[in-house]
């Protein structure tokens, strides 16, 4: 691939021949930017124009009535069956609510609750920050002698042992975007009795991902990057089919209750993803995500992540020549089978850089260090 | 009040001098219905079609620049402050965020943490079911020895001792509309040394909400009923000012970080209400919100209160006359002062009366028993 010189005119052919050609119409960028940070929000459908309407269509003409007559109610497990083939789990593995550190704690819960004779959850220490934030909060919440073991991503297989009860990791990390190999964890987890939990955060949309076939017990990912589903769009959670009923989420609520509207005084899970529900979504915000889904429903879920990967390779491959003249160091090269779907430029003078790219209408995304 | 017979004309003279008159026309109701479930998800403010439009405008134009300029970052904490007065709370001790259900597990599960040797939460026993189903849960998920009693709300104050960490009720049933007498409830509770957290969702917006007055501690409640704010609007929390610092939520999310944008490995809480939020909020849904309450804010708290009352009055009244004659029994009757904005009337044959109502385009919620 790194031998290909991706020239204007090969770029353009291959934008002719490409299979997702027909989706770029049914998205708006921002103008007059080149808009390198789908990862931090991703690109507005227009078709979200029409969802809006259509929201307050029913609210202004049916009022409450719409949560029934508009599908509102169903909307959680509608948009989890539109996500389940991009994240390759079965339709009634995946709901969509709340945000992603909210399913995080409630599914970090659930799991420590269910294997109350081990103490350790084991975390990935490139872990996006917030996820390990959830994890020491837990931890110190449910108190007793909780610990929190932090090792690297590479190093994860091999820390898992019988005192594990979780393994937290990001599929593809927030910075580097390295993808951790999703299929060795889980057997090293599975071979243990570990439970494993996944962010995909950086991965739903972008790459692919297996979470039946890699053996996968948990999951949760966001909306609002590569799925485009809007600024603070719901996030979602997995569970693997054969967990599902032994798992009890720390949050009680009526959304999750086996008969939401019989106002019983006792708490009964529901059967199935809708147990972990809680209180009510937030309908125009679900609305969006779910056009959102829609426009890249028909696609395989194999070819956004070619595509990814192709975007990747052109980027990096036309930064190569010149990365080394300006220090610049490409992390992962222009190989990007073993990345998500963006890349780490290192430099270090990166925050000036990334300023000067902004005056020029560049837009991208910037970290320390 | 009770002697007034609310006929037309002086129901229309009254109309022709209500202050609130002119906020008619910012909403738009059900057509052809009677909608008395406002109290269930109230009716939409026509501005909420521009608010989406200029979330969409900002989405399209800047991307993930809108939560800057466009003030999508700071929306939880001036949503807050916009629904303050309406609370009778100060404008930096409410902030927007999540659900109701969510807000009242972190508050509680704050306020556990903070009284670890307090080991029983006293809840009303005629409280929102939902609420009664977080409660039992966190103190499962919490372990140890922490016990639930419910109580009748009319004896919570004097149930109040040494052993009660927290105390959750709400401010108005969401069956009988009755109102608890919060300043009494939080009088024992700061005599005992207990924590106060109030459900508001059948209050906010409706009845006259004064927290710093009655001394109350904490508070959550929902943005879609009385307040307008759509399906699933986000919820609120309430954190008196002199027990922010010493709380410190289950859920540690990066938004609740003292340097949201720092990626720090480890998580320190933010100073103020701030430190109780987590993750990215969905924009659209609190854009909606803060559009309601931009209708609301150029009326007293005491004013929307005192319209809400007399709409009750008026109803039954009206429904008065013929109550006994039909078997109807109206909660509280005719004097309003006791309780919320929506009226209670209870009949054995209730179910099939709201359903022969509602095919007569007369739209009222119905409960068993």
């Amino acid at each position: 691939m790194t031998a290909v010189t991706w020239n204007f005119e090969r770029c353009a052919a291959r934008d002719r021949e490409d299979p997702l050609r027909a989706a770029r119409a049914r998205f708006q960028l921002p103008p007059d930017q080149i808009y390198l940070v789908g990862h931090s929000l991703g690109a507005m459908p227009v078709d979200v124009h029409e969802a809006m309407q259509r929201v307050l269509r029913s609210w202004g003409a049916e009022g409450v009535g719409g949560w029934n007559r508009s599908g509102w109610l169903s909307a959680s497990e509608r948009i989890g069956e539109r996500l389940a083939p991009l994240l390759g789990a079965r339709s009634h593995e995946v709901i969509c609510a709340d945000s992603t550190t909210v399913n995080l704690f409630r599914l970090l819960g659930a799991a420590l609750t269910s294997a109350p004779a081990r103490r350790r959850i084991l975390v990935e220490e490139e872990n996006f920050p917030a996820d390990n934030y959830i994890v020491d909060g837990i931890a110190q919440f449910v108190g007793g002698d909780h610990e929190v073991l932090r090792v690297p991503g590479a190093a994860l297989a091999d820390a898992i042992d019988a005192r594990v009860a979780v393994v937290v990791a990001s599929h593809v990390n927030y910075r580097s975007g390295r993808v951790l190999p999703m299929r060795a964890v889980c057997a090293a987890a599975r071979a243990s009795g570990a439970i494993t939990l996944w962010d995909l955060a950086h991965s739903a949309g972008a790459v692919e991902i297996a979470l039946n076939d890699a053996g996968a017990d948990l999951a949760v990912g966001c909306g609002y990057k590569y799925l485009s589903g809007g600024p603070g769009a719901p996030a979602f959670m997995f569970v693997r089919e054969g967990m599902q009923s032994s798992l009890r989420a720390p949050m009680w609520g009526w959304l999750g209750h086996e008969a939401p509207f019989s106002m019983a005084p006792i708490y009964r899970p529901a059967e199935g993803m809708r147990r972990f529900l809680c209180g009510t979504p937030p309908i125009l915000s679900m609305a969006a995500l779910e056009a959102a889904l829609a426009v890249l429903e028909p696609y395989a879920p194999v070819a956004l992540a070619a595509k990814a990967t192709a975007l990747g390779e052109v980027f990096a491959s036309r930064l190569e020549g010149e990365a080394a003249e300006h220090g610049l160091v490409i992390e992962g090269g222009t190989d990007r089978a073993a990345h998500g779907a963006h890349v780490l430029v290192q430099h270090p003078d990166a925050k000036q850089l990334a300023l000067a790219l902004a005056v020029r209408g560049v837009k991208c995304d910037y970290r320390a260090p």
